[in-house]
């Protein structure tokens, strides 16, 4: 096993002590051998409403130290197959997309040269397009499982700059980012701009799963499906708010009549087998998130995506 | 579309910007060519526990701003069918429910009377007595649909004053305001006060379809029953309690084991096609509310009712 | 009925006045023809992360006021049938586990051989070895129906003292307070600290019921098994973070993917007919419950056990 | 020393255990003998901004634990000296100021008719006519020192009803229950309905100390003032408002500006050697205060006003 | 007097009632004979800590409804002498303060060229930078008080961007929007990044009044020096967190050690009779703002702003 | 200076950015050339109140990042003159106080051999007394300067066990760890338990100065007094319920009537010259400090210390 060899960070301590990296894993840029390196992208500029998805990162890390270490369900410990290290935060400039954009990209593709799988803690959902641009420059068009409550496929929501976190997805697409039908958005629901928000999603190659889909096939159907369209190196990018506010309420902009936290759970789970090289985990926002809950799921699914990493690695993948 | 034209309100404003009217709509009591008027009733002392309604409307009307506008379940844009205006306030006074109630029966009458169609926004739900007074002047007894963890069928809570938020229903049925076997009274469940709560309502002609029938039957099924019972014009009343506090934690008196949000939006859509002329939702209280996730579902919840009245005024109802 | 006839307590008040002794029971020592003691125990320093639970006690007393006391869905009236007091705290050491083990045991030793049940309102987890102490002395090995999303089963949790909120069950099986092969966990999920613990579990002679069996099998389904394996006298520890984050924000380490408030409920009326001879409800933490849901929860699960009890003595039991 | 003798109410526990009486004083109605007794009145229905006081009384009580006993400033410990009972709350009726008041006179008049001291936790400011009309009653006009940030004297406040939480001190003088020249309005504060309105509050008698002249001439300077004006039997109504929000957040109406706590502390204090016949402390709402440090201030407000009646006891006047 | 007519407002509503313009003002583009106008700029993207100032200017909208209209301080009532308008929000773009800017600079600019007197609530403190802009084009260099704990005189504070909520003063002065030896820093402690910040701000034409200078010499000797200094057009910039976090807890960078409530009002009025031609209230975050006692300081202070402009009409100046 | 030269921890960051050791110091317990040591005690389990505190030592952490290095009052940036290392948390065993005390006076005994000043964050106030028979066993008896609402010389709180955090004074003078006539409590207020609690005190060798004298006679005056009676090695307690609760919500028993921020900051630098060998800051409970306004004063006031103690190596005494 691959341990915080610090003795100040305190391995062995109770949740409520010592310092919180992820899972208590070793703070470190030094990316020899490793396998995953989890990075905080605490930007939170580009949300149409509630904002705190800078402690996001932050937050998730506390909630982190509550994982005990074993998957049960999977039946894995990934910290005893794979080396992980906290990497920390990208140093995001707030008051400009452009520039944070541009710096999540070059400190990703970093990560990705040196052959880490990158776990990306957010943020709001704009930082998925650098993300999906470092990737992609390593992987090629990427095969992309977006969960979310809303398309994030708009073409811009703020005058002037193009970039925010309801139109990554329109910008990744037509930079031609995403692996052309292989492109899936999960957990979609509520009111949209106007009627041809779904048909615009439809048109740059999404498929849309909505929350109806998903409650009336069941979460198995709707993976037997996806796992037909997706080809080659597969994104997951989990926006919290695909979950019910009732499991999720920490988020910026909640949107009810979602998935529980069970069934998302199931789902993650269900990616098993595919060609996961990087994940992120957007939109936690721990100001609205008074007991925590929100965050204590996020860490749990970031958990859920480091077992399908050490599975993949066992089956000698990774 | 009908807007909002002064530009002062912020008509083109992301949710977290301008000053908030319902949905941002015209804030005027002018209704000539009015299809709805939202109104809200910010009366709280008619609770037999935690109170705060009072600050109800105010924040769904804050909550609605995260309504983009067009209902993709139900394919409408309500905003571009319906001509709707936020009319503010009953100028309620919190120290007498008598003199309280008479201003509601009034205000809401001069709505009704000017052939707008009434959504209310409460305060807790002693306000439907009154509401049904000025309905069932114009439109006789009325059929109504409850939705609510309580049976509201009591005779009086405190001493002295009948009304009460528990009692609305009682006084409703001995007035004769609502159609004789056309009452429903949906989600019931949690502790009574003796045997006989359940048979009082009965024997007062509801419907009480408990929590467990729900679960058991299934929600089309419960639909088809009463689409069956009731007739001519049909009165909603969606008290938010009748959702689980996991989903609607910023209520009075929360009652486990009740309906998701899927479940209740699910049920709104279900009245698609019967004779809507008035709803109110009630008991949202945003200090129990500290993610906002009531108010926001109370938003929604209106949202789908105006989606319904759009739908109505297209099949030409309206 | 057996009431509160002291007027300073307010028997007729509604919930938000008066001084909360649980349901306004008679807050009272003399255990003279009582059926049921109510008692707190508001220790909460045996927690691995977040405490609080000390204040679980008074406030689900408060949350208590809401219950109506006619039970519809089991067709009883619990204070009706039985003799009941609030029986007051138990007076912990915070500073000490050894020396508050020894007090509840004491305590409840003294409650129950003057022949009333115990109801014990909690507090963390860590309560229930003294408490099955005290009922194994007088009821001999206990079958034990044990709701939890953890194991709770652990050797040990902190330096130098083995006992803790997860290590009390361990100790109980070990000191042979429970009856061989009548012991069930339900609800178990959630990362563990290694492969050996659910194996543990069952050396031990657990019958561990994760969450997956429950959402596999239905609830009914596994009530049909451990009605086959449970024998005698039937202790039941509820740790409240069985539900779902949710559903029950307010504890100290919430566990995503639980039970829903309405499962948890069927779950408990579903044991009606055993041979019900003392329970506890643990680990509510009003510090993180913003909205109060937990302890309402916490209050009805209460109610529902009380339910069970009086019917019990109706058929002669108790 | 009079003590709580019911051992289920832990008179030896630590704050965070046990059944929340006053002080954990005995919770009865029997006033034999009794020199004191507490009552609380959760009425909050005559607000103008955020309600939540009906929680007042029950949060005070519990806030109240934290009270050692012995007042080191004062040199005396008011439950060695005084008689003091818990005699619970009066059954107020939220949906009507007029029943309710009614109530408070009856309940008030009992108390003081039986020759205890009143000492009355609100509820809002409405609470204080009732509360003087039963004192004027037995004592004749009375000298009144009224705390506040507000005047309390205005004609009306909502339509309809005369009474609210800004006009019972207009009435209590119209009523002749305030001594002419013995009624003084300590800092008063913030912005007015218009240029009469401190003007009104002279004419009808009073003395307004604004916080200007607090701040300006001193505290010691104003009680020498207040001294010298007060005659007879003096009751003394505390809004807590009266301190600035810093001290004091959990309020309805919070007015910056304020006292610290120590000044209104020391201007308690200085009130000793007063023919002191009864007081009330009100507008606390426990929703607002989330640290509850405005519940513990008000719990040492009562416990001062406590050891004062216990001095003017060991001088021979009670 | 100078009303809102739109009765859908609710002029006559208590503080809990009603659609929140500033004090109910009328919320109008128009600005013919428009003495002043509030105006919101929500943008809280270059905050170097806790964000959620883009709820400022809603939050405090809603708190101005406690101001009850007289000033009895100051012995005026400004909405009878001034015609105010509430003018909305400026439509910011949160991921670039570039864009940002400049769109504050042309709305302040359209306000003021058209003869009104502009007050801002903010949002961050980034947002001086235009507001200076739009005055001093008008006005020529500017006087300035610039109240704060902080000095605002940086370089730079993130990458790339100069502008943040801790430079504008540092580019105003560089722009020549500051008129030289009339720009006063009142209010400054806390922590600073080295020995030469102060220093910088003392190069760059500041005095800087320490909150130790205040204590020291008290506000009347500090008005006194600034009366002599200032010249001409006098700006007021008031970051909230001059005051100390217990009196302004919902801000971003809170500094202990700051004023009171009592003090800062104080000196605001002890402006009295300068030639005030705009000012802004900023970094009121109302995320942290449990008790909203921040918001409510906040809107006292514009009140007061806004009574010694229309003591300044009076006398003949606006 | 001494940075942390791990890029992962982000040196440049601003506040909400990066992973919280305190003020970015490396996180290590390597010692050599190590001026000064931050350790964190997260132990609350002998409160007599509300806990919490078991989150301070994590919560003051992540708020010093406020802290921007220099001190304008001292003029000094302490961590230019002192090597500081943050050496994460002990170990503590909530289950019981006697182990977790020796467990404390192990690991601070660690750290003061190996010539480290030891800088002590909370937990509550029982950890004084391991700390302080760790630096009297270095230093001889000390010199202690207690800061503290409460006198904490009680001889026991709860049964069985004597230590709590209300009788840390009491044994350290038995155990002769405090020189004779060198013990300060400053701060000292609020009901005790008896009339003989001063006296005690007394007796003990205390110099209990109330905060009536401090009000009285000013800070400088005690200060001057304490300079006088204060020899050799002087040891620091803080418990930041000497400040009002206005200023510090976030702690277990908070006390009205306090000191303001501006005060204790003063009284702190007011030490200057003195001999300062070590301190702790205590009772900082996050749970209750919903702004964070009682974790950023306890940052500061450390800040404050360490810039003391700076001072005190600049002139060659450390």
């Amino acid at each position: 096993m691959f341990e915080n060899d610090n003795p100040a960070f305190g391995a062995s301590l109770q949740p409520f002590m010592g310092i919180p990296s992820f899972m208590r894993l070793p703070v470190s840029r030094d990316l020899a051998d490793v396998d995953v390196a989890i990075l905080g992208v605490p930007y939170d500029c580009a949300t149409s409403f509630r904002s705190g998805t800078r402690f996001g990162p932050r937050k998730i890390r506390e909630m982190s130290l509550l994982l005990y270490g074993y998957n049960p369900t999977l039946s894995i410990k990934p910290t005893d197959k794979l080396k992980i290290v906290d990497y920390g935060d990208v140093s995001i400039i707030p008051t400009s997309i452009m520039h944070t954009m541009d710096k999540i990209t070059t400190c990703a593709g970093e990560i990705i040269d040196q052959g880490s799988t990158l776990v990306t803690l957010g943020g709001d959902h704009s930082i998925v397009l650098p993300l999906l641009r470092a990737h992609a420059k390593k992987f090629g068009p990427l095969s992309v499982i977006h969960f979310d409550a809303h398309l994030d496929t708009s073409e811009s929501e703020f005058e002037f700059i193009p970039y925010s976190h309801g139109t990554a997805f329109h910008y990744a697409i037509q930079e031609g980012l995403i692996r052309k039908g292989a492109y899936y958005q999960v957990g979609i629901r509520g009111p949209v701009g106007g009627e041809n928000d779904y048909l615009d999603a439809c048109e740059l190659g999404a498929r849309t799963i909505t929350i109806h889909e998903i409650m009336d096939k069941g979460i198995k159907s709707i993976l037997d499906e996806i796992k037909v369209g997706v080809h080659g190196p597969l994104y997951v990018s989990l926006d919290i708010d695909v979950a019910d506010p009732a499991f999720a309420p920490g988020t910026g902009t909640p949107e009810i009549g979602g998935l529980t936290s069970y069934q998302l759970l199931s789902f993650i789970r269900g990616l098993q087998g595919l060609d996961l090289i990087g994940c992120d985990l957007v939109e936690v926002s721990p100001l609205y998130d008074h007991s925590e809950i929100t965050s204590i799921f996020a860490a749990n699914l970031v958990f859920e995506y480091l077992s399908l990493l050490a599975l993949k690695k066992i089956n000698g993948k990774i």
